[in-house]
């Protein structure tokens, strides 16, 4: 990343993530329109990702999921998105923000289900030995060296 | 705290933590204006701290300091603080950001110059044998299970 020295920068300035996604079909197309700034990794952060995070509308944030080892915290900037947790759909402003403690088994995600972009910041640590899990859907995840493996919940290939 | 499990709430509705700071004078006047409302706490979250920290005019964010194992990052949401690291100052806007890698040296902290209040949101991880260091005054600083105790360079007490 180029500028990883400069003390300050414009957000938008740092160049969306040129990886859109790892899921397998269908569910990358449910985040096609998922936009992420690595602010953290901007400064060469490393204990945590910060990311400055648009979706347009109708998409979503992730498959819904919960994880065992990492924290994860958004705080929306502008836009309406919804919040879906085991509680159910929750509709946030610009100015709210929740945190998904790790381990607690309820699932989020957030869903764009508006006509206009939404933009918020995410952090999200990178404690060893994470497990996330997609209670919704047919999904499964192996993290091997940062390297994200998609899977049917039998182990066997969406393909 | 309460509504620990609320899936979201308005930022703006977390009281500010009760603690100033552990800072001894004359460090604890010059944050006097600064107000933190502690997001990630507010949702259990322990990897990570997330706060909403207002400064009013005048203020700053802390002393200028730099850690050996964690690392921050902060979003400027209003506002127009002014960045100092070893570089000198930098003045910020709405939608900048920076981030302090840990074991930089690079030291950093925000002033409010200006009369208008500053509001961001700063991150910082919780990385166990962390030591913050301070060029500019005569302050040390010893964290023993989570306690700050300050002292001068010479270990000897402010008072």
């Amino acid at each position: 990343m180029s500028n990883q020295k400069s003390p300050a920068r414009r957000a938008l300035d740092v160049i969306p993530h040129a990886k859109q996604t790892s899921y397998p079909e269908p569910f990358a197309s449910l985040v096609r329109g998922r936009e992420k700034r690595r602010l953290g990794d901007a400064f060469g952060l490393s204990n945590f990702g910060v990311n400055l995070t648009r979706l347009k509308p109708g998409a979503i944030s992730s498959v819904r999921h919960n994880h065992s080892k990492q924290d994860e915290f958004v705080y929306i900037l502008e836009g309406s998105p919804t919040l879906v947790t085991d509680a159910g759909p929750t509709e946030l402003q610009p100015g709210m923000c929740a945190g998904f403690k790790a381990g607690s088994g309820d699932s989020h995600h957030l869903k764009n289900e508006t006509a206009a972009d939404v933009w918020y910041i995410e952090v999200g640590d990178r404690s060893a030995g994470d497990q996330a899990s997609y209670p919704d859907d047919d999904l499964a995840v192996v993290v091997t060296d940062g390297v994200h493996v998609f899977t049917r919940k039998d182990g066997s290939s969406h393909e």
